[in-house]
């Protein structure tokens, strides 16, 4: 047997996200604890799991709905999973999955590289599934992808809004890919198979729970350098996305809306609290999650700007580089500001005409300078 | 000539806000700085018009409309309005008004004491207008009361809430008190001074100019410890008195709305670049300006949770008082902390069991950890 192998039985036999068994592959490897799990007198929960998988079955299942399943080491694994298990939030992020079934063409490494994350209530209103889909379509002709939950309300409309855009979308599900759920998005999830991907940590024939809801979520927070919380109760399943996404140190936003609707109100709360960045549009998200690339003009000097800046506006001017652009959110993370300091002080420092914002991100506004200082 | 006719007169003559002038009486007193713009051969701008002042007629019109003239030191005048002079910011706050007319029964420095400017575009939608109605008859059955700037759209809506609650509300006018503007308010301003204050800087028979409006915002922003911006376009007026608000370092909170809706752009933006707190409802404004006074149980010994804080944990922390309790605005200002990040740092603290919100701001939750250490 050997680690694909190991892996896929460990999928069948250990419920996702179970921290225990995650740390013991990261350390001895998939067959050595897949091999401890099965030896006779393990005492292990999952040890009757593990000796009951039937792995020609699964493989059979897999080839028979026309799946594939990757796992790390894949051309085709995100990177941004190796996230869930590496150093110390390893405590907190539930672990790296084992492997992944995927449906559809696409390479989910690379659709994962340029995407966001849409979640929200399966209660949502008008308004809110508009904003979903509007989103999501106007990030999809961005060629960003979007990833969400598969399931209805603003899941539902926010692959639908990519498919219109026919950008390619991803549905991370929190049971096996032989089956749809909600039934009732089975046409909408045949089309996302179509142009995009269905994602799941589960074999065929397994049934989602609220538990697996729950390692779900670490999945779609953890795949996007953003996530996106459209409209939610407090203790929904996308308030746990966002927590996820937080613990994953990604980028949050949040959309406000009328504040009479209740389902506004977590949005609301998180952009209060400083959880999440407000986002009314595309153009938020993509200023912080733009692309790299182009060529600025090099760093001039700006000595006597420079010495009347505050620490933080320092440290932020300082992370943008002499040559390129860089997204206001990897500027955050950079000069260990909060992004809501961070755009505040980008805002400063452009009026100051040290900044500037490019098509792809923020760069130092070194040409206009040198033209002045001629 | 007494300071207080002097002030009259100069209120005649100056335009309000104007820097060197109102520099000038702070340094030199108001008798002697109209004294020298009456000097024959003064050069300054106002001379013709120092000249022209005929203050008979001026007090004639004060009693003809039943309003009060009062100037700092009187028992009505509010101590805020000289943040307007003091130190550094008069190069951007404008200046003290030199005296302000009044038309009402009540206490201007009373009321103005626990306010909260409610401000906005005229052109509202309906759902501004009805967040400006209910904020402001919910502040007032708090016992807070409006001030607005007597226009259409929110400014009228604040206004008509606070008389819905019965509570006093301040209009801030940009032209004499012996006419109402807009005409079409005038039925609604008539009962702001039956149940608050008409203020004005201008004296009688003096008509609104776009300075003017500009110039008065100053006075809205500064009058109160915390200013809402319901609805606005990027370049209104309320935009204007956020800027003096922010100036003064007043509390600034923005109510969020529909992302399709332009009104709300404003707010939006204003909440993304943290230049505001974002505004739900009442509890949101009097976490931030409520009142001080009840008895909190002394501060019990938790070196242990003290010694995990982090630094900026630890700030809001120990502003805390022993007794009392503070709103978040306050801690915010004490403690050296963005507010966004103090309520942030409340609620965690408030997790860990050792803050919690009370009736009127937060305090120590010194009686529970007491209890459990029992």
């Amino acid at each position: 047997m050997d680690d694909r192998e190991a892996r896929m039985a460990l999928c069948c036999a250990v419920e996702p996200g179970n921290l225990e068994v995650t740390a013991a592959v990261d350390e001895q490897g998939a067959e050595a604890v897949l091999a401890s799990l099965r030896e006779p007198g393990s005492r292990s929960r999952w040890a009757a799991r593990a000796q009951a998988v039937d792995l020609a079955a699964v493989h059979r299942a897999t080839r028979r709905n026309r799946l594939r399943f990757v796992v790390p080491g894949d051309p085709d694994w995100p990177a941004a999973l190796d996230d869930l298990s590496t150093g110390e939030p390893v405590q907190k992020m539930g672990g790296m999955p084992f492997g992944l079934w995927l449906k559809g063409e696409g390479s989910l490494a690379a659709v994962a590289e340029r995407s966001v994350a849409i979640v929200g209530s399966r209660a949502a209103t008008a308004y809110g599934q508009s904003v979903a889909t509007d989103l999501a379509a106007g990030l999809g002709m961005q060629g960003v992808s979007v990833v969400s939950g598969g399931a209805y309300g603003i899941d539902a409309a926010a692959h639908a809004g990519a498919l219109a855009a026919t950008a390619p979308t991803v549905a991370v599900m929190a049971g096996g890919l032989d089956s749809t759920y909600p039934p009732g998005n089975a046409s909408l999830l045949h089309r996302v198979a179509g142009h995009g991907l269905l994602v799941s940590e589960l074999p065929p024939g397994e049934h989602p729970t609220r538990a697996r809801f729950l390692s779900r979520n670490r999945l779609i927070a953890a795949l996007c350098p953003a996530t996106i919380i459209v409209e939610a109760a407090w203790r929904s399943g996308a308030r746990n996305t966002v927590s996820w996404a937080n613990a994953c140190r990604r980028i949050v936003l949040a959309v406000p809306g009328p504040v009479h609707s209740a389902t506004s109100a977590t949005p609301h709360r998180l952009i209060r609290d400083a959880e999440a960045v407000l986002c009314t549009g595309v153009a938020d998200v993509l200023e912080l999650v733009g692309p790299l690339g182009r060529q600025p003009p090099s760093r001039p000097d700006q000595r006597s700007w420079v010495d009347r800046l505050s620490a933080d506006e320092l440290a932020v001017y300082e992370v943008l580089p002499g040559r390129g652009q860089v997204d206001a959110g990897e500027v955050s993370l950079r000069a260990g500001v909060s992004l809501a300091s961070c755009l505040a002080i980008l805002d400063r420092l452009a009026e100051q005409g040290l900044v500037e914002p490019g098509p792809d991100g923020w760069r130092l506004a070194g040409e206009r300078v040198t033209r002045t200082g001629d």
